[in-house]
């Protein structure tokens, strides 16, 4: 089974030090142990990473096509700029979730808007690190009824 | 304890018959028996309407807020127009999630913009009932956190 | 042979009274008079209906879905602000037509975009109650010809 | 002599309970106390109601039309959404005072523009209760002066 | 007794060839025919004319004010470019209606607009040729109540 | 105590001369008169001046701040165009209201924002004369509740 | 000397007949006369054309590049939506002045944009009849400047 | 015989020294003289006057009501941003033409809208000191035939 | 084999001679001469035209669904303003490419839009007579490749 | 050696008053010490000024064109909507540097644009009375260069 | 003589693969091959490279300043969204061209606008690989052009 | 001490190269030298860097929560377009200023608009290298004023 790619974009390295009003105090490691938590209670690998590089992540979604099952994407601050993840997200042609940890619609006017939303299965946000685990649910869900339909 | 409510707004009784290459072939019941089901296993009760009146829907809303330990809301159309569902979760002050089948982002502009997203805790939405049983159990987590908390 | 569902939105009950300069001196019975007239003169029934709330005809148009052979609309104001009323439409799966007894194009700017019309066969408006016989024989038409095709 | 119609639309029967720091804590039993208390000094009487439904709101305009003397509304979220309003007060062809107890411009930009206060004579916002008193005061003014006039 | 002119702008000429899918098999000569027949049962004769330059409908406009009883103008694409048709209806001055044979709305949204609207009677969108025949129906309408009246 | 000033700003010098059908036939020194009659019967004084200058109103509001009790507004044009006047009252930081003679939501859209409003108490517009009467009524009880608070 | 080319666009033909309450009782006959005395006085020949054609309009410009002296246009409705006649002055390379007779300035907001204005010395309307004598005795400046210049 | 009033707003005094490219090396004073040999060809007086306060226009337009005969006035850069020169050209109800040096058209899109203009009789723009010339016939035969009217 | 249709829009007969600073000094003779070589050397014919009427454009393009083999399409400023040229294309039903002499993306933001370029197979712009050549290249591999088809 | 104009507009006379978290709590006496002390530093002079009217911070630069070597600038609030004071520094062709004690960009929309920066040198704000400093100095540099340049 | 640089932005690494729909199924290898081949033909040689991160395009085409004598750039979805690509290429001061295999004009409307277009000579879109080619002719030409130029 | 950070984004390595009438002549090594002089007389270290790519930036920023005293940022084109530098900054929470050589707002709108004023502490563009300087100089003011404070 392959695994599920869990994908991070800028700023989410500084987790837990970056804005903790809004993030709270967890680090993207905890964060990785309760989507790895999840992911095994649902009979799933995970893939974890994080980089800075809009280009590293579609590189990283290209991959996706041929070495994951489903891919949960929090594109941080790319969300609301990027077409070339949109893209990047249309070649790769596996499930797909968007996930934030905050509900960007409290927040500024240009986190309103997400370019990925259109080129994924479905969006969630708010929710804080259980966003993260309830896109890998819904992930597995999706692969493993798409494997029975 | 409180049931969760789980609110459905205009044409969501239409469910199954309604643009099936949209919203599937399943009807509410199905939906309804669906989070039942994931309620239950997380211990929670819930309290599941449906209305196509607007008014009707920010009078459940006021109700939750003695009555339901959280709120699932798919308002449905009035997601993108209605200011007073919006005035009416903050007017309730317990946890909510929005909640869509469909990826609305995928579909006309003016399903891009929802009055409900920045009153509830977290939106989730494209996937399908799956939607419903996510938000059933983020609210569980964040009742559980809260009367920890 | 199922009757031809006219159904009347918000404020048409005050027609006669209402701004006669705009709307002219005859009343709701008036219209349904011609209506009833011209239907019956093609050999169809009508169910003529008027209500000031919009979730009240969001549920009719559900009803027309198994009980009408068309819908002549006149959403009134709800018109310009309706989605709800737009997702009934796409629900209920009849020939439908979008009426105004005032050309809407002549009026404030709000009124000049319709949520209704492109869920709709096609818009009459600017005819006076002229614009609902018209529907009506359109409807008739429309009816027909799906029966033979 | 006609009572004056105080007629309050969505979330206002929250009013106490409701975000405090907005709307301060007095009640909508409160806001009736002082309107009646004002409407009596000035001779009037009041019929004072609230509803969820805009609809019901649109029908309570009507009968103003013949059973009041003036119409102080406060018509709450449907303010900045409701054409429908719009319609009904000019259809109802009395005396009207657009009323809100917090000042909307401080707000979110969806509450600075309103679909009533082209079609009422005056607005008051922004002095919490004295709002309506001054409402009803200038609602008992404009009557005398068109019954001298 | 003059009759009803029955204009046609630009691409018109192509109907039958022209995307089958949304203007139909028909050609302008059925156009044509139909409206002929509808005229006559109602007492009118028609002058039917196709042009693709704005300018000569801009002269049949004018020509339309001494020689025309009513105008039916299905304006093709000028309908949402071209304000020189706008002033010419207003300066024709006869009774007109626009005439769409595709529910426009349904369309790119750049064809939502009408230039035309304003400037005439009414407008008939959707119907396919029964919408020239319900204009042509509708000016009869109007032409009789004018001389009545 | 204090006086309330009454202030008033471009073209109000012209009242009673000015556009009669918006502004009636009373002139500023009408104003002013009823203005003294309403704040003595509250027990306050007035201090009642008109300029044409938007820098002089800026000063008056600043002179406010130490020797007025409160503020009623009526910027007149200046209300639509000044930052300067906004930032004047929040130095004020004394109680303000804004005044409008019509009722500037039925004209033109250049009127509709108002850059005062975010910086004061409430607005009161449309009334006439009675506009400022009942701001000098809103401003003492606000000053009245302030002692007492 | 090269004469003057007075152009006029659409619907200017039916000058005196139009739409009088804006556009006055004079026909284009009569600004011909007036336009022609006004020349004469200045030493000044006039070639003097209406067309409701764009292209047409744009050619005679072309052909003002070698034939005339100064081109007084009024494009009439094709102000607003030509940028074939901007670039055709551009082409043209000799004094020209848009006129209009109303003051499009209070009129609808799509006849406040002027594509041609930019493409033109200067720009007189509002003025009726005169506009086109100013125009000349503009041209006449220029031309004669341009000449000792 | 009342002399026209022809009023410059803020930078004006300037001319001839500011920006030449676009204003030319004439100074305000060769402007006076050439107004003032024109009016005096046409029989008339002028009041020529500057000034850089916004406040100080609005009174000299009030002023002119009841001492000038017409008002030709170039406001600047105040023609893009004062509603209250607006209004206080509606009071001063005389002929008043807009008058500008260059093509405002051709420059900053900031200088395409004028809220003078929609309050005057006509504008003149473009046409150098040759606009003022131009205005003071037009507002000369627009006296004369108010009178003679 | 059936010629590629080169039609030229309005203000192309003034090439050469219109700012060339923009277009070059080459004549559209040259560019005519260049087309014809270039086609020849693929083992095309063209039928090379100019005309300044949109509806003339119109014509042409139609008559090239049964005598063309293709379409290179240089709409000039028709390019951003007609609807009537994107349905023309459409119905016309063969391989076209717009063309542009100058890189209308540098120029003004209103030659930014093309209505054309989503009713063609592509667009060539800014590389001078080049562009007509390089279409007609375009073309001819787009026949070629459908006859192989 | 002219010396150093510093310029301050609207509201800026009530430093250290008015809201104290945004500007601080220094007066603009303490900003017109620390201006004379960075100056002296750099061996210039200043001339320090306030008004609240717009019109005399136009004629002030005027004045500058002459009497100054440059120009520091706080215009406040009318750096947001003054056309004027642009045309007034593109007048007065000194070195001129725009300055703002608060980051404008942290705060309300309508103070994110400046009229004023477009027509000086560059633009300091957000480091409180460095600001003025800063901009002193960088005046100083541009003169000195200009001067050897 | 020096390269031609076809430089690739992201998502191109996935061609063949990627929405076959959309960009058909030959690879980056074949269009390398084919701009090979063209190049050949015409003397030049290529350096043909991809990249998924924008700031490596941005040094590449810096590279390209001195070691190309052409670019031509497929940005992908960075043509939409990259200022710093436009700055480069005006930073190259090389011929360039910009090229897209669809016509980014049939598309989502995000994809209409490009950053790129302003700062390159001509623009190719539409047409397959071929676009390449013809983009790699155009550069010939350019570049011979101005070697004789 | 720790070094301030001056970190330069996208095409500031070709300086002196790229279009030197907006940019000037020197290089960024020019830069480099005259921060590091004005850092060394106000008793700072500075850590001077550049990359065109967005993420490496990003990380930079990081980087200078724990290892530098400030940042002075000239993102070039990044400013206009990067929300994930935004946050960068936020993340990072030590004093910064973004800086410019060009006057911004004298160039295309797209210029205009920065995501990083908002994260910054204060913004300094249009002086130069200038701009540099002072920013370190407010930099270091800032850094001592914390350190007091």
């Amino acid at each position: 089974m392959k695994p599920i790619y869990v994908l991070n974009g800028p700023n989410l390295n500084m987790l837990g030090l970056r804005e903790p009003a809004i993030y709270g105090s967890e680090t993207l490691k905890d964060v990785e142990a309760r989507c790895l938590a999840r992911a095994s209670e649902l009979g799933f690998a995970i893939d974890f990473r994080q980089t800075n590089i809009e280009g590293e992540l579609v590189s990283w979604i290209h991959e996706a096509r041929t070495k994951a099952s489903g891919i949960a994407l929090n594109a941080g601050a790319y969300t609301h700029t990027s077409i070339a993840l949109h893209d990047a997200l249309k070649a790769a042609d596996v499930p797909a979730v968007e996930v934030h940890l905050s509900n960007v619609h409290k927040r500024e006017a240009f986190r309103h808007h997400s370019f990925i939303a259109p080129a994924v299965n479905g969006v969630i946000c708010g929710l804080g690190i259980n966003s993260y685990e309830l896109a890998i649910s819904a992930l597995a869900s999706i692969i493993t009824a798409n494997k029975k339909g």
